[in-house]
């Protein structure tokens, strides 16, 4: 293989570069009833062999109710006061908790509490010292802990962290990541994603703007040092956060820089750019997954070009959950890993307010 | 034509979007005869019926008789104090200044009391002070001063601008552009372009970070107030000026935040990504002319691509400005445009200095 023949990479790696032969099945009680688990979570549980929904977990009766009826193996509907008492445990395995931010710290300590493995949307939580509370639960209870990037298993960012560590793009000198949407056109009445109270201290850089800071993060190995950040609102629907738009600059360790975007309204719109010394790489679009996504390999002013089909993402995230979760192997990414993520947003946030540059505490102390 | 429709769009451009017959012919003196007159200018006026190379200027007597000797048309060498003494002052009617940034003053002052229009390489010059001198020596003499951004005359970027203008984007939200190269496989011995005595503040900024600026002002018709920047540098090559690679964030007077990123030590990358609230629009590759460019327009989740062929940008340049200084039609961009940049370029370097967001001063005042 030369050692730019982008192709040669992406074919060496099978659809999953990880062996997805498994024995057994890992049962999950699902957290949170809303859109995502229900449009997103609940087909991929029912088509994997080892997976399997069994227990609806929300605050509405009828959601749960309706989930226990329009899927087979979903046989047990919970409130959230009954989740935390520990009623039905026994018929679950682990937990998905796809609840507004800042209530994960709740459902996290109770599925550890019972023993459970969590897997945790992003971002963990809220602010940084809930995160780093949960790690410390899960640590104690000694259950694994893992947050729900999906672009983690995506296969085509899987390719791009060979090709960066095959060395096709030399020193990493710079990146750019975007991702934008209008979610007034997915929910025109509101969303919590625009409440602080339970989304955190923003909307799109907590939800948004996390994509290419972890995916940054996960192709590079590196970790954020510093921030600034530029962020305003004006439009109604975003008038409880500060960042219906943000720009946000993250110093890394290794002395890369990424310059990201994140807007919850403006035009659809997600990708990731990194330029080196040797080569640059792009994927484009990335980070949704209902598009074919083109990586590009520029090296020597030649360009090379690789298509993926779509891939169900989260059907990704939990065959690669659960197979690791089945064979008793650590299972990244970890809650410590996500952790950062949410003490870099938060100093975002800080540094959009001060307009300074704002250094990036990974080590929060836990919140009580 | 649907909203929309950017095929529609470009195919309603003529290959160029103004008219181009013109009478009669204008005779450039070339001030500087480095590796872009010789490789990029004189072939282009050699081969436009609207322009001719006449008179060769350079401090080099080898490099000025060699041009004469070379170039038909080219019947007069003068040394740089020659030309400023106003010798063949009769066998030219405009001046092209493609020197050391820190020189053009001195040589557009003299093509101005000479009563010749300047066409001026970008930036115009190494400090703000300098460059709005050069605007106050032209309009003293009353002749036109333009500065030879050529991709305001790159027929891909005049469709851009048009599909902005057409509503595309919706209201821009965010900008990025970015644009690299490795200047040691160009000039292995070192460049003016990394001496600040030459250059200015800087070598990728001032030099390449330009692109995205100033096409960003061109396209969405929009004045700098502010920016943030982070610039390292560690490379030998790059031990004289502070940004061997640099990120700056520039907010424009209508709320749009561009980040832009510019290094003369990465791979060769160019490009510019524009998103708005109800679409977007990416140029890319962008600003080099060697290369096919791609112009894709998103809107409603729906991707768009117009390719362009690749184009000589000087010979754009070149039949642009010979036709309207032929006409007597003011000629964009003006100096007073570029000066804008400038102080912006200066200002970014402050920024980084200081690393404190740092206010563009639009107007400064003249060098003695």
């Amino acid at each position: 293989m030369t050692e730019y023949d982008l192709t040669t990479v992406t074919a060496a790696l099978s659809r999953r570069d990880w062996d997805d032969s498994t024995d057994g099945e890992v049962r999950f009680a699902l957290v949170g009833l809303g859109w995502w688990t229900r449009e997103y979570v609940l087909p991929v549980l029912t088509d994997l062999d080892a997976c399997a929904a069994t227990v609806a977990v929300s605050g509405t009766a009828s959601k749960r109710e309706s989930v226990v009826d329009d899927w087979d193996r979903v046989e047990t509907a919970l409130s959230y006061e009954e989740f935390h008492e520990g009623v039905a445990v026994d018929e679950y395995d682990a937990v998905y908790v796809c609840t507004p931010n800042a209530t994960h710290l709740d459902h996290a300590r109770a599925a550890a509490d019972h023993g459970k493995a969590v897997l945790c949307e992003k971002p963990m939580e809220a602010t940084p010292e809930r995160a780093a509370a949960m790690v410390d639960a899960c640590e104690r209870a000694d259950v694994p802990l893992i947050v729900a990037y999906r672009m983690q298993t995506d296969p085509a960012v899987r390719s791009l962290r060979t090709a960066v560590r095959d060395g096709l793009l030399g020193d990493p000198v710079h990146v750019h990541g975007h991702m934008s949407q209008r979610i007034g056109d997915i929910f025109p009445d509101g969303n919590w994603r625009l409440d602080p109270d339970l989304a955190g201290r923003g909307g799109s850089v907590t939800d948004l703007g996390i994509y290419p800071l972890n995916t940054t993060r996960f192709l590079l190995d590196v970790e954020p040092v510093s921030v600034r950040a530029t962020a305003s609102s004006d439009g109604e629907l975003f008038a409880e956060i500060p960042d219906e738009r943000a720009s946000f600059e993250v110093t890394f360790d290794d002395g890369t820089v990424a310059q990201c975007f994140a807007s919850q309204n403006a035009e659809f719109s997600a990708g990731l750019e990194i330029v080196g010394t040797q080569g640059s790489l792009r994927l484009a679009p990335g980070f949704f997954d209902a598009e074919t996504q083109r990586i590009t390999l520029t090296r020597d002013g030649e360009r090379h070009s690789v298509t993926y089909d779509p891939v169900d993402q989260m059907r990704e995230e939990f065959a690669y959950v659960a197979h690791h979760l089945l064979r008793g192997e650590p299972v990244d990414p970890t809650g410590a890993h996500g952790v950062v993520d949410v003490a870099t947003i938060d100093a975002i946030y800080d540094a959009a307010e001060s307009g300074e540059r704002v250094s990036v505490d990974t080590d929060p102390d836990p919140a009580e």
